[in-house]
């Protein structure tokens, strides 16, 4: 199913739970604002490439929208729309003064060069500076970006509104990061199974686990559950799988996966 | 057919008779920027409504961008888009210094009370007030909309930009529009249809014609026409046909339409 | 005596005392900069009607501007000068880094509903947004106007300056409200009791008290001064008075003013 | 009569035979905006001395604000606003785009060196700077004001928002100047008095005169009015008056004058 | 001798025949503002280069500032100073309003590829985009620059402040540039020579000419000159000379320099 | 040696310890940014003054950049650039995130009233006002300016920028200046000679200290080293010496010295 047919379904589900009435439901539904833009660079062969990317702001009631640029051949509005939505409800439930935003570009990452990844974030960010800020929408890394991604929106934003590193979040330590943001979201995963099995008299030590990704947030979540006496039994990803009913030695499969 | 899909065929027949390259022909057919906006107002009634605004910035290679804002209940993304690439062909091909875009709202103007319709107005130009302005993007009247509602878009333009009637054409003569300004569409059609009998060998002077929609294209076109000696032997607007093969009296059909 | 008279002539003995020379009592007497807006809003019945606004900026020597903007029909020019003046040695005295402002519109918002209430906010709010902000001037709640009033001032000055929750303060806690500032300013007629019992070797407990005004501040003053052992002999307020010498329930009174 | 309430007298008398709708007349009698300043320069001799400035916005419906600036130690509030108002109602009957504003300074320009003025011109502009411009709000000179007064103004202006010549008019002709503008305000007395004399079915020839006040409004009047066969057989200013039935030589007391 | 002790020298021989007071003298000789950046670009072969840019902004009393920007390795402070101080003199003495500036920046543009230059001059924008403006300073080209960098000054100048078109002069006719701006400096020369003639009662027609350069503007000098009937008996370039003492045959030349 | 030359050498042997490569050794070398500017100024006794004021900025790679600004006769653009670099290596040494600037007018501050010195450095920041702010570029004072010079900076940047406190350190207290900053470059002395002698396996106390300057760095250095118990055997400053082998009495020196 469509990650936005998924997404509203859910959302309708829950609306008619807290019995919200029609009108209010489409306006939640309808996103704050989305912007599409061409961003056209040379690539290192001195030809033309064109891509097209989005930001989708989905509602900005509670604080400035929050959420992530990812770089993925199959980013599309939809999905886009969908994850914009999903981080309104985030930091709304995590009772945190954000709204929530998504964007993407469709390109493949592993596809360009340094180079050209640099000159597609910097154009990028020249199309989308007047929409975002700190007081408006802060972006963060997803698939396919990272610290580097957003040292370059940093440093093209700051050409245009000054010294201005708190328009994302996930940047460099050295340029004003946060110490702990890399573990971040695979220590999110443990605090919820935490608080899961905790809802059923239980707790991480003596439960065994299957992780499915081992990127950076498997990665953590795995090393980080293995530290609090879980057992993992399984790990895949997407060039295969291992199995050790005994438990995997996970700061070994870390060592080897680098 | 779709009229995204049929433009940008098109767009492609022309592309390829010039020998442009792939790549060129890609990033003329990517618009430069769409935007799409959550309007939520207030009815007369108290209750909330809802409607989707859009934006399509198709390319401003040439100068500011141009084109009209409809409201129609209709509107969607593709159609838009498709209009906005066709403004950047008519400015380009007129040789004016100008771009092409084109937007609307989502909504049935028929359905909403005057002042439901500037409250959306209002609140559509809060939303892209930040991303057209006289050297950018200069909407017009389109189907649904007119003088009043760019009078309304002036206005609220103007909270945020101070007094700037240039940002928008098509406005009341009071407020700065231009004189003509009304007739200026159907005498479009009469040079147009001047030129292609021009071709032929042949003037607007004794030929007959038929003319489908009598609203303030059509009625213009009819009376400048008719003036120029032309036969109207048939009108038809969306209340039904008539027809005369010795010609219709326009100035009384006018009259009667009134 | 009029207000402004009346607090120009308590600067003036103060200024005696302090020896300051004659020019620069007559500069700190002169407000920094006054601004009156005319303020149309359609009404719920489609009539127009046009209020005054006002707000008066005394001096901001000492940090940005403070002071309460209120709802009232006999609100004008004199009054208004005279209390942004008091805001100036109040935040003085207290020592801390603000200047002093006041502001109102000439309304009676008992008449008025709540949507001509948004409205009329919100039109005020768009005439002085230019001439407010946190370093520069920071309105607050006052007579007739409250925590919905503070949250309409901050949408509408969102809109031009983009999420600026410290614009102004008296918000709702869910916007960004400071928790206790219902309770502020009655805590603070508590202190200043205290305070001046204290210098007479005197505390609150056992001395006995009569509040005159018995709304947001009276009410919270005799609930903290009953609290402290303070027997409330005496209360008024618009709508009458009630007296046991004996000391009032105030639990209960506050039970039945609600 | 206090100047205000003889306008509005009269502004009401026109609205009445216009039909206005009370509330309408009501809306035009309030001005869209008034703001008053202090303004504080070091004197020559190194003591302080606080100023009061004034600038009223009366309409600016029909385009942007016009009005002089004038020096005076009685300007006052009221008197300011019946000549924005006047101004609103001067641009409208001309039907030239523009609105009514007027400001002053209440001072003796008699008792202040250059250098006095024009530091109190330039305080007096750094606090009004963000109310006036090109398309808000545009000064020109008036009693006790002129082109060295608006150089200042415009130089001051353009610190802040750019060479910015069009901010002010009756600037000096090398600063952008109109030529003709030093006899504009007495050639619309010619124009004016023709008009009148026409309507009677006479001319300015064979008419005889009376001029009161002989500053650069009277003797621009006085002389055009002589070149086209009119008679001065009188002329007043502040230090006396002279008179002479056969008709003044009008180029020999303007050399006199001189 | 160093270009700005010789234009130093210059105006104080014309300061002292004008009478201008010593402390007037220098003020005039003290540019209004030197900027001096840095540019760091990648060059095509992935190394970092740095490059030293100029601009001198001289005088703006008469007008925004106008003034070339060129390319060439021996562009310094001191030439630059020179050029930028000549400008000022040479709108005042033209009577347009205008003052005067220069710019540059330190490079070989013959040792950079066409898309480093492209680089290089849209690093050198960002760098002074904030101190240049229609109403402020508005370059053109000048030695090693051409149409071609006006264009990427334009465009880059554009994405901080909307389409500019007038930000620069010299630019593209697609993009708005003046047609016959190609052969405006040959066309002066005609003038200056046809002027210097005609105060010794000669004629361009008759007269012998010898010139020296023989790129746009010495090429266009000689047509124009050949036109107006002048024999041109000798020229030069960088790479030799040609003479005839009949006459060079000009319109064979400029094919054979093609 | 110059002081532009030295500084250049001593970076080149640390760059060439750090191994760095010849480009980004050049491109650290070359300032961000060089402004130099003409500031005029009427004098007390009615003439005109110009001098030249310059503000160097070295690098911002690690945050804001900070740096003094200095006024003295012989300031001079390699002096200036020198400090400026110093400034980003002290505060990258001591890993605040902050860059390195420097800036200063050649004048002596001796020869000027205060009135002339609020004068020039009104028009200084004004010439340079929007090159400097809190995420740009953070000025203190320095040789020949103090608290007063930051309090006029910081109330001229003001007007343009409303209340920004921020936007200079080293101000009075009382506008927001911090407590301590008075004693702060001498306790540096005294923390970087502790650090010193810790090396050598000493301490302060007991040893003997020749002090080189008694102004506001030299004072409390002295003042501090003896409280720590160090010994001051010698002080110097512009009027002479004084020398006391058994230790000098600074308390009383201190007292002497004011």
């Amino acid at each position: 199913m469509n990650a936005l047919v998924a997404t509203n379904r859910n959302f309708k589900l829950a609306s008619r739970l807290l019995g919200l009435d029609a009108k209010l439901e489409k306006s939640l539904l309808i996103p704050f604002r989305e912007i599409k833009v061409e961003c056209t660079i040379p690539k290192d062969d001195g030809t033309l490439a064109s891509f097209v990317g989005f930001r989708v702001q989905h509602d900005n009631a509670r604080g400035p929208m929050k959420g992530g640029i990812r770089y993925h051949p199959e980013v599309d509005p939809d999905e886009v729309n969908a994850l914009a939505q999903l981080m309104t409800w985030k930091t709304a439930v995590a009772n945190i003064p954000y709204g929530g935003a998504k964007g993407g570009i469709g390109c493949n990452p592993g596809e360009l060069s340094l180079s050209e990844l640099e000159r597609l974030t910097r154009v990028f960010t020249q199309k989308i500076h007047d929409l975002i800020g700190i007081h408006t929408d802060v972006p963060a890394p997803d698939m396919g970006t990272g610290p580097q991604t957003m040292a370059w929106i940093l440093d093209e934003y700051s050409k245009f509104h000054g010294h201005s590193p708190a328009v994302v979040t996930g940047k460099p330590i050295d340029l004003g990061g946060s110490l702990g943001r890399d573990a971040a979201t695979g220590r999110g995963v443990l605090f919820a199974t935490e608080a899961l099995l905790n809802e059923h008299g239980k707790t991480i030590s003596g439960q065994r686990f299957v992780i499915q990704g081992f990127g950076n947030v498997g990665a953590w979540a795995a090393q980080l559950i293995s530290e609090q006496g879980g057992k993992i039994i399984a790990v895949s990803d997407i060039t295969g799988a291992i199995k050790n009913s005994k438990g995997i030695d996970i700061p070994s499969l870390l060592k080897h996966a680098q």
